[in-house]
């Protein structure tokens, strides 16, 4: 019997290898953890603004990345409205604001202006934004990812050395499919998962009672079921949401609210498992 | 003096001038109506669902079509579990569910695949579902848009005959902020605005004390603000969500709830306004 093996040649399967892509940390900075949730309007930028000043709380160097290229919440969130400097017409300086260095499209743009592009627009300016930033020796750079699983997501997974990702949903059923499809997509793109957060848990009313608006226990259940962390949850706040909306994170305004404390014991948490 | 003018040739301005493109009916279809909002999370595919099962009540035929590849939430909010059949391998029919002829990308693959696409790919898929669905004579389609101001609201502003666009916020500054970039893209892309909603504009406990969790006023100020005309308010109401996370939008399961009784009135102010 011939034992020779029918098969592909070498050549053959070089060629039609999975692309490898070179993944690049982002210059200027030691790890990078993306916000995410292939979900929107699920808090994704409140817990960004707020977990960067828990974290620069601990002694880090902090910075914020907005990655949101359609809705940009930043230069509102953090109260800046002036346009980055570049000294070399090339390179651009972020701009520091409650000890935070901070990066957004919406620093280049009118706040009003819809950004009406494309795909390949969205790569090209998220490529500037972790190629041509003047990153100043970060502890940590915190990126806030748009919703979806589309450009942003693939040029950071493809081109850049994500260190975690923390994925935040609200309880709800509909928002928790799009977290499952956000789930595998970083495991199929091999990028690691810190964990999951449960956000807009509950509302508080004065009385003490608990409403729980958006359902109950499907987000620490949706961690169990693919085997990641259930990092906590975080209640539905009108402080927490009115003073994003004033321009200052309630991490900044108030760190011994009890939210703000609640960031506080996470970005202990995600220091540790770091430096 | 020479009276000749300096200018560009006939044939410069032709070659230069900004593309026109031939906006066309979708298929099968009488008005496109389109549930958009710049940002994610808002509320848009409650919306979209129960506002087609309050358009079908006025006596006409209605179509929905999820637009959100990356986010679809149709399959779940109708409780739609089979794929779409095709007889010619080119054309799909839509599903038919509680009365209403439905399709969405969510139909094509598992439940928690995620689409990995580039915009490309996006616009592909949206020209499929606007060109080969065979919609069946329908006087309204409802279009649940993704958030954004990308790929697939381009192809929609420039290829169909948009009719009209209802655009869904939370009252909160920074949702609101997403939500002008969104009223100025449809006015530079020529498509209509029926009106703005502000949705989940409060939470009421159980002692009939409404709480503004969001905040107030600034959906109603911001249609004052950019002339357009305001549709009314939509308040949290976990009876709505659940009805959606159960898979029968709330106007199905009892179209006499109050807010049931919201979306048959605005329903009938649609209708009269088209037929």
């Amino acid at each position: 019997m011939d034992k020779r093996k029918v098969g592909l040649s070498d050549t053959f399967k070089e060629n039609t290898a999975p692309k490898s892509f070179a993944k690049n940390k982002i210059n200027g900075t030691k790890y990078t953890i993306a916000i995410s949730s292939a979900k929107g309007g699920v808090g994704k930028s409140t817990f960004a603004t707020n977990i960067a000043l828990a974290l620069k709380a601990t002694g880090s160097k902090v910075g914020l990345l907005d990655a949101d290229i359609y809705g940009p919440s930043l230069p509102k969130m953090m109260s800046i409205n002036k346009k980055p400097e570049s000294k070399d017409g090339k390179s651009l300086i972020p701009i520091e604001q409650y000890g935070i260095e901070c990066m957004s499209i919406g620093f280049l743009v009118d706040e009003e202006t819809p950004m009406i592009w494309r795909g390949p627009m969205v790569t090209s300016a998220i490529k500037t934004f972790t190629e041509k930033v003047l990153w100043n020796n970060l502890d940590f750079i915190i990126v806030d990812m748009p919703p979806g699983t589309g450009d942003t997501q693939l040029t950071f997974a493809q081109h850049i050395k994500v260190d975690g990702i923390i994925i935040i949903s609200t309880p709800q059923e509909i928002a928790l499919q799009d977290v499952k499809r956000g789930i595998k997509m970083f495991d199929k793109l091999k990028v690691p998962i810190i964990g999951l957060v449960d956000n807009m848990s509950f509302f508080e009313s004065d009385d003490g009672k608990k409403h729980k608006i958006f359902g109950e226990g499907g987000v620490e259940k949706t961690a169990k079921d693919y085997n990641k962390k259930f990092l906590g949850k975080i209640p539905i706040n009108i402080d927490l949401r009115a003073a994003a909306d004033l321009g200052k994170p309630l991490f900044e305004k108030n760190k011994n609210h009890k939210i703000s404390k609640i960031f506080e014991e996470l970005a202990k948490e995600i220091k540790e498992s770091f430096l």
